[in-house]
């Protein structure tokens, strides 16, 4: 069966043309003009994107005594609901350490209930012989990149020359290190002593991060990198001491790539302060919301390819499971929604004021991700061969964000209330479409596969 | 009669892959396996790059009381040769003030010599209504750039509100300014300065116009851009001052492009301080050769971003010409080669070091200046429909640089000695191939065409 | 006849300590403990500091169609009930062009009326031959220092070369050259744009004076001194790019300072916003009020030592001068006033806050100006020796600013209602006690006399 | 008895000036014209400058499984015949982990050997209650500084959290941390990956240590010090990426100092590389000397004022020791000496080239250090009641540096053979000469007492 995505303005991380892209299964066969094919998707009057690659999700994962509240099935329909075609997850090792096993583990989880494709990314959490040699082995098993964690300290948190081995092991590899960078150290003593002082709410959360503390580890990873003689991604980088970190990196020729978050680029600090404790206990998430200034940085770097990527860093906890932590900040679950909301957002905040071309736009929502992960063109283009992961971008379907008409499990949204201007009017799969605006589809959870990632070159 | 470039590995911006290439006339008509045509280009062992674009070119032009040595015919065979497909070059006004008569004049020059395809900028020099308004003929006619000279007091150089003034109109016009950023004021009084000290030699040349002179002129017209709303193109970027101005514009938001030229990136201003005049004066280019440290700065710029383009600002005086300026540098006239040697010798000092990865490479000699001046995919891209502007671009081939052996028409080469590791095997210019390595071939003049430019939206 | 300032604790740029200060004549002769004298000056519980120095003052100035309102006698009076007992005026020539009948037009104006100390600086708003070996008399005048303005085209602006050819005459005579550092040119299209938009009130002038027009004309002049091989000193710094450009200079080694002013540390852009039309236009000044982003940075410039002088620009109009610009910005002269106001409210948003140590406050408004011009111990210092220009400064001498309770002529005040916390007590010039808070004292006209400054060596 | 130093010119921070200083027992009594005492120190045609302080030093000290040669009597003649007159030497908690101890211990080396003034620096190489307690001791006992080492791990460097108390808690005693800024657990690795590689000779030294390992743990520290509302006083910066880490704290407001010392100002890494094993061995310190960037980083910081204090570190070992290294560079005891040459390479390389003027020489060899260690004006100053630490600086006195010509104990020196414009003709401590150039002194052991210095304002 054949597919024509029919009448629309195709806008690639390149260049934006008209054209009808004819779907042959699972693939995209050819793009041009007038083509034919059994199936009709409607793109008159609409953008036609590659879908949406979230390299930054947290589903039904174990954290801080719960476990996100997203599963594979609610949380990837989400995404294809909001023009998301993949995500990737992150792997985080049990308690007998091994790398192999979460990954099984987490195949386990996600194999016939996602909606929409995903890949792995695995979490290096201590140093040991064995995790020397699983890497290899997850490698092979279609994982090119290992995330380093160096806040969350008695738990996740990795000390330097356990990062300087990983990094070098990378290197060996063909493997991309990622950094979750915030200065675990310090954050642990800042949450003692606010605690100490009965700032125990979630304003205490963001005093207890700031941005200095996110600059410095950024600043300490790249040394690190530097090295280990590895490139380095650099995840939901919230503030301008970060970004200054990177850019510098790249200004000595490093390869170093930086993730802001559709939240980061658009919510501030000012929501911690909110009367409601639920309503910021909510937004809690690390690195914290940031000032303008901030926002700013953020957003200039991505129309400048300082920075490359955005991600939602979507690990979404119910307010029930917040109100663990109504004694004190440091027990509320870290984590917020925004798989399903990350276009929309983007798009308007972004594309609509100026500050992004729609193509920056596609850039940084699919095809520097894909490009970065090594899955490209298979993913994050529009050209013949590649998965048919397209989006019919409806550019004049506004809609106001609620949590109450989400696909998301949980029971709020961290943008409700906010007006978009546009919308996935389609959402296709590997050649299905999983997802129409107004026809009360469902992504059918099954659809989705696993799709490895080749190793780089080794260094 | 369809032509197949095969065997080789198609490397783009975006991506490297292998892929023959069907040229059906002027276009690529089919980029896939195992392509079938009429007849057969061989690139198995070769990378296949859509050819290269050179836009800063001055050929024939009258320039400090002489014309450029390097005619449309000997310049654009040295271009198809060294694997560019494409120059833009400069319209300067003449006596007249018109615009449009001067357009007209480079197109006489022009048409019916050209090897390969060429496009212009159109020189703003001055200001009064009848260039306002000539602006906008001009822009019909194909223009959609306009240079403006910070240097050369008294001759070509313009006065901050005479850029106000033709940015604003660009502006209205969806015209793109380019700037020769140098402080025309202060070079004006170091070159009297250092004549009056007897410093009458090249070595004037350098030090009467210092990286802080372009960075104080780049600064300037980027402010400038900015208070008039408009984009703005920096030609020939030489130093990290320079480059400084444009990463801080950047990362306000502003769009601002940086042009290094080959020259800057592998010579140094040792040359100057040969004891063999003619070898140094043969190197007198505004801005001149700079030290290793900026050297270093537009490397890691092309790298990280925040510089896109690779030119030659190819504007070839014969020694005899050079000797013009025997008895004082300021009558060197200004400019040197290099539209020859300008691939091979970055891919020389920049993939092969790693610097620049091939696609990198890609985009900084073609791709991206395609996009910036508003003819991307037709030229720059390797796409269906694409004019088949391509290059078979043999990793192999070394050979040393010598000016004996040249398609210019100049008595010397300022690479004169390098060795490259790289070179044009094929060059095909619009479907016909124009050169071939070592068959004698001589790019045929008359076959290249003028490429119109379309405005972007105006502001 | 001899007096002794008793019980305080002295504040020096490098020390605090207790002492009594013992006066002879005009001069310090000792600084120690249980000192006597004829008369006592009460110190305790306070800080004795040197008196303060406002570098930058334009009494009874023609500007702009009017002169300015504030008088020799007012405005020295008013500096000297606010711990003020030095200005340093800015000498405009004539229509006829000579620095040195200005500079007799401008003692004639002060001699005789000024109740505390004068210099002056000389602006330098052509270049010709005159003017030439007019500064070289100048210098023997007692002038050391020579004002340029890169902005007020059409009336004191100077072209580059001007400056190059004036900065260069400075270093031959040791001479320093100051810079008003906006673009005049930018700002006077930009004025022309804003006006044939309608945009005719005071909000025209913050939009037309943008901080990129300051940041760059600073950058340019850091340049242009640099070629010409002299320090310089960047009067009224009001933005983070002005403050910029400054910072990299002296990490090159340069010798740059800047001066902000008490206004734009402590006053922001919103005035301009004021309903009130009178509100708004009595805070036009040029540069004008930034936003809190370049407070901080100015801030932090005077704690890092990036910036070196707080002085106000004192250039007072009547509102009813003010009214001038009624019908377009343009045209309200710039001006506003400060010198009375300048430690209070330097003292209560600096020292009180933390930002800066009470040995930074004397440094900032006292020290490092009479350091940088060359008056240094006679002015500036507490030593034996110097002029006993002395401040008693009473920490806890609470006062509410209020036009109508000021000494200077204008009838209003830009700081009305700010509170500040502290004050001068007691105000001796040169021996004298020449105001006492409390006590109906007026400084008495004629008091003050002219101080020449020697030449630095020549470069 | 009195002393009068008679005809000199006076250098301070602040100005210069001709006087005579009347010297009574160990202090100043009066500075001025044609002072009279019993005894006279000819100072014409000299400078006269507050004796040198050197915060640096580490005499008879364990380290690296040897003790530092030069002793405490040595190390102050050599001291003191270079014109210093203080220094603070750096004390290490023993086996016992107890600072107060660790004191007692290095008052019993000292104690009745120095020829010059001490003080102390107490060094904090863990973390625990008996420490916490400690520190508050050692802060009684006369010692306002606690050192940090974030490099030699397994031995003296602390953990982030380590120095996040440390730091508190010297906020809590007005007490200033210092730091030791290299990543220890990454140079760790890097001298187990250059041994594994066979490079054993003391170029592996520097390849271990690289500029961004300084950086990045400067910028840690600040960022510490910073969460702690502490400053910070960064021992022997060397290269560019930390000096930046430093003037961007600056920028922000933050109190923080560095301290280059002379050798880096002047010597290169390429020292590292000589063929003869002993010269290089001899120059094995951490960090190592940088290239020529760093140096001109380093002068310009100087100037600019985000650089204060030039030490030398002093830590002296023989060639002997030196060998100990022999089988690899991590075993080379780390440690140059200096502190004989250190006012007379700094005056040559850095007054006599106009990169400092006289007074700025003044400022960071003695009287910045004096301020910020809280001992001024007693120390680092001319003015009546300080310390007679005076030194009459010779600007016409050369010499060519030899090791065989130095009081201090090692057999080499760094510099030898370079020559020096200018030195000590007396050193006068406290009130005794005990020092003159040519005279055959031999300052003598026992004459230096203990400076205790008293604590800050708690934060
Ligand atoms: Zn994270
Ligand atoms: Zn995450
Ligand atoms: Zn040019
Ligand atoms: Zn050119
Ligand atoms: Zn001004
Ligand atoms: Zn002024
Ligand atoms: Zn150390
Ligand atoms: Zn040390």
């Amino acid at each position: 069966m054949t597919t024509v995505v029919k009448g629309g303005t195709l806008v690639t991380a390149d260049r934006s043309y008209e054209a009808d892209i004819l779907i042959e299964g699972e693939k995209i066969a050819a793009i041009g003009a007038d083509l034919k094919g059994d199936k009709v998707v409607d793109a008159s009057g609409a953008y036609v994107i590659p879908g949406g690659i979230d390299p930054h999700t947290h589903l039904e994962m174990p954290f801080m005594g719960t476990t996100t509240a997203e599963t594979f099935e609610s949380g990837t329909a989400a995404a294809a609901s909001g023009g998301t075609t993949m995500i990737v997850d992150f792997v985080l090792p049990g308690p007998d350490g091994s790398l192999v096993n979460a990954l099984r583990d987490w195949h386990r989880k996600a194999d016939g209930r996602i909606c929409i494709d995903v890949g792995w990314h695995v979490a290096v959490t201590g140093w040991n012989e064995t995790i020397w040699r699983e890497m290899a082995e997850v490698v092979k098993l279609g994982v090119n990149t290992f995330k380093h964690f160096m806040a969350y300290k008695g738990a996740l948190m990795v000390e330097d020359d356990e990062m300087y081995a990983s990094f070098s092991r990378c290197a060996e590899l063909g493997a991309l290190p990622l950094v979750h960078a915030e200065n675990g150290d310090i954050i642990a003593e800042l949450q003692k002593k606010f605690m100490a002082q009965g700032k125990t709410g979630p304003e205490g959360h963001a005093h207890s991060r700031p941005p200095e503390v996110e600059g410095e580890a950024t600043n300490r990873a790249i040394m690190i990198a530097d090295a280990a003689g590895v490139p380095l991604y650099v995840v939901h980088v919230s503030c301008e001491e970060a970004h200054e970190a990177i850019r510098r990196a790249r200004q000595k020729g490093m390869r170093v790539w930086g993730e802001p978050l559709v939240q980061h680029l658009t919510l501030d600090e000012g929501e911690y302060f909110d009367k409601d404790w639920d309503h910021a206990a909510r937004r809690v998430m690390s690195p914290p919301f940031r000032d303008r200034k901030h926002q700013d940085s953020l957003w200039a770097g991505l129309a400048a390819g300082s920075l490359q990527v955005v991600a939602t860093d979507h690990c979404a906890f119910t307010t029930a499971q917040k109100r663990m932590g109504l004694k004190g900040f440091p027990s509320i679950p870290n984590g917020t929604g925004g798989l399903e909301d990350r276009l929309a957002v983007l798009w308007t905040r972004g594309v609509e004021t100026g500050r992004l071309t729609p193509e920056e736009f596609v850039a940084v929502t699919s095809t520097n991700i894909a490009r970065i992960l090594n899955i490209y063109p298979r993913k994050g283009a529009l050209v013949p061969g590649a998965d048919a992961d397209i989006v019919v971008w409806d550019p004049k379907l506004k809609k106001t964000i609620r949590a109450a008409d989400q696909l998301s499990i949980i029971d709020y949204n961290v943008f409700e209330g906010v007006e978009v201007t546009a919308q996935a009017r389609h959402t296709i799969s590997r050649g299905t479409v999983v997802w129409s605006h107004g026809q009360n589809t469902r992504p059918s959870a099954g659809h989705g596969i696993y799709i490895p990632r080749p190793a780089f070159p080794a260094a």
